[in-house]
């Protein structure tokens, strides 16, 4: 009964156990989940997931991110889940081969109130460590068959980070992960629209009702991995997973550490971040404005070019694949902000005047059949004839090898905390999420977030079905 | 875009266009689905489920079956559906693999008011042919990979129902068939446990929440079925389905009319049920009384009765699979009925005196390679020393020619329906849902499900998870 020894495991997560680098990774985690899915509440995936669950959520202890409203905890983990993912810039984990905390967070968020910090941290670096370890057992099939890793697998993460926080025994803990493998669902041919960002919400609020229908006396059967027909040989197909590692290398490292979690930079499509990383490089390197620029030239891998080579973006969507676009925002400010991707934004004069100084080419030299294809070459032309290059080989968050610079997490934060709160609480919030494993009770973070809400939301809990 | 084209077919169901043999028969499923539900909501499952739910759902307009409460739509879908497969006594259907009806009508039921019975008719028929079209196109591989269609498939049988309930206009269905396409999941690794009936409610929840979500706006991939990352290729796998026969015979004739519908007669394990059969035969035929029967001998195949031969059973669920235990409650009553499988009415002194005459073996002529294994040999000697025999190849109720005797299924359904409901108001039920047709809104069957319960359930709403 596999899912029993792996709930044995998660029961032995606390966090006096977790290893210091594994909580620093944790709470970037869990303030660059916060951040994301704040700005994500207000995209219009969410607005739609909103607008039904308002009809039928219950009263409840459990806050909508973004407003001031309560509602009962699974339909805030599915409203709450869907925006976590709805800008896609949340982190990301190289074995889940998708997004790792938008899935757990969001539910854990629901049922924080009463624990402490530590509790916190320690259910979602449990929850994290099983959804990776059973990533390892059955990808990278899984992924490319056309599962979508983060909404499957992350059932079984929420379900064990909820499960812990609930501290299921390991009896029940194994129940609810059962009950998870009944609920795993999201294909990749609904990528590309909304529906994307609702699987996980949908996998957010699976997994925490996975773990309290397991506390209320659910059965479900034990072996419902390894079964003939059970997750294993259902999802991914006889041959193509390996049970033995699940439990192989269980948190020796963690996850969180190895290979940890990655981090997006920018609100804009991954192809376009070493263009910026190289502008942002250069910008400060010699103190570039707008003004003193002439030309712009970047070159980068004809395979990342094709969808961002979009010299005149007209809508923010639009914007968001453009290179030329995405050079000229992080060239103006220093920074490539969600605000730069309105449809407004995007048609802004001094925007686009600038933007005709921006060429973007195919890299002569590229080879076809390389993964190396993250990087770019840019070069920079001044007014007063001065030329500057840098070569990015990879966009910077993406692994180990290559961190984020000190305080961009924090800008990114900021960048998405604002588009809901206002400035007090966005400091407040980004000192507490700095320091979890000192709050007595997350509703401390929970009742910043709902209080700097601006403007204030108004209740307008519409009911209808009737 | 076969779910386009999908959509455009279920659109054209009106009630005006079904043949009466295919009204005839969503009628009885509907009968039937009442029943079963109304039985099923005092079961363990159902209460489970319903303990969580009722701490998160929303108020509204949805009956909780078995009690006077209402609740959101979702969570009453949520709750009914697994209450309507609770007791596995729901229909089948040989196209699905599974039962057709549990996973639609409680989600129909939820958006009831206001709509008429033509209209009711109308969506459920809609939703048996899209479930039972797209289970053409991937049985039985699916089923025998390991997939529940039940719930697999009747996620876009619900979705299909409840957005024809809702008139969604083609465009709409088509997006609420491909985010079912997106939370479809049940493995059969779970069989056995509560989490069976529990797949039914969840997908009877999701059809309902992706008609809902595809109303409101949502977008989603409308080639989700035949993409290569898609439905057909992702739950089944490459070259194990065939996606002309979603179409090929659409509603010509409308699977409700052939196969149609199976509905099982007793509420204890199939296996016993050609027993059983036989046994109500020779009681009828001639008028037997259990003071005249000295020894019943049954013969069954050996795969039958290997796990029915429970001459000792010990508990209403043991009883469940006793051929000697269910041949005594036929002989006994004439009918094998719900409340025979409580433990006390496994313990009663008077059947278990009589179940000491009856022996069962396994046919020494049976064949182990027959599919034809669903039989029984029946010898009943009475105390006068007469002996009477009668043979049934299969059960009554599983296929078209082996229909229920008439009065079968309303006394099953008064059988079920009175486990929670009083006398008055199980005939005006059973009135009521032999004439759906006529009712101009079904918010009259509804009223007498919900007044007819006793006793009146108590209002006990407790919340939590604060």
């Amino acid at each position: 009964m596999l899912l029993r020894e792996l709930a044995e495991r998660i029961g032995e997560v606390t966090y006096e156990r977790l290893p210091p680098p594994a909580v620093t990774v944790a709470k970037q985690g869990i303030l660059d989940t916060v951040g994301v899915a704040l700005a994500g509440a207000q995209e219009d995936t969410t607005a739609v997931v909103t607008s039904v669950l308002r009809k039928t959520a219950g009263e409840g202890p459990a806050l909508i991110f973004g407003t001031r409203d309560c509602v009962d905890v699974l339909s805030a983990a599915l409203i709450n889940g869907t925006a976590a993912h709805a800008l896609d810039f949340d982190d990301c984990s190289n074995s889940l081969g998708g997004h790792p905390s938008a899935p757990i967070l969001p539910a854990l968020f629901a049922i924080a109130p009463g624990s402490s910090g530590k509790a916190f941290i320690a259910a979602y670096a449990a929850g994290i460590e099983c959804e990776t370890r059973l990533a390892r057992a059955v990808n990278f099939h899984h992924y490319e068959k056309g599962w979508h890793p983060t909404a499957t697998l992350g059932t079984f993460g929420s379900a064990a980070a909820c499960g812990h926080l609930l501290a299921l025994n390991a009896e029940r803990l194994a129940i609810a992960l059962a009950l998870a493998a009944s609920m795993a669902s999201g294909i990749k041919a609904n990528f590309a629209t909304m529906t994307k960002p609702f699987h996980v919400g949908h996998t957010t609020r699976n997994g925490l009702l996975a773990a309290l229908l397991a506390k209320e006396g659910m059965t479900a059967n034990t072996g419902a991995l390894e079964h003939r027909q059970g997750f294993f040989a259902v999802y991914n197909g006889p041959g193509s997973f390996k049970p033995d590692r699940v439990l192989e290398h269980w948190a020796d490292p963690f996850d969180l550490i190895d290979p940890g979690i990655a981090f997006k930079r920018h609100p804009c499509c991954a192809s376009t971040h070493p263009a910026v990383d190289a502008m942002l490089h250069l910008r400060e390197a010699h103190r570039l404005s707008p003004e003193r620029v002439a030309k712009v030239e970047s070159w980068t891998h004809p395979r990342r070019l094709a969808h961002t080579n979009r010299p005149h973006p007209q809508s923010g969507l639009d914007g968001k694949f453009s290179i030329q676009y995405a050079l000229t925002r992080a060239l103006m400010h220093g920074i490539v902000s969600i605000e730069h991707f309105s449809d407004a934004a995007v048609r802004d004069p001094a925007a686009r005047a600038l933007m005709a100084r921006v060429t973007s080419t195919p890299d002569p030299a590229a080879k076809s059949e390389t993964i190396d294809h993250f990087y770019c070459r840019l070069r920079i032309t001044t007014t007063s004839g001065e030329v500057f290059q840098h070569f990015v080989d990879r966009p910077v968050g993406r692994d180990r090898d290559h961190p984020l610079p000190p305080g961009a997490l924090e800008a990114k934060f900021r960048d998405c905390a604002k588009t809901v709160l206002d400035a007090a609480a966005v400091e407040t919030l980004l000192t507490q999420c700095n320091a979890v494993e000192t709050l007595p009770d997350m509703s401390d973070v929970l009742n910043v977030i709902a209080s700097g809400v601006t403007p204030p939301a108004v209740a307008t809990r519409s009911r209808a079905y009737a």
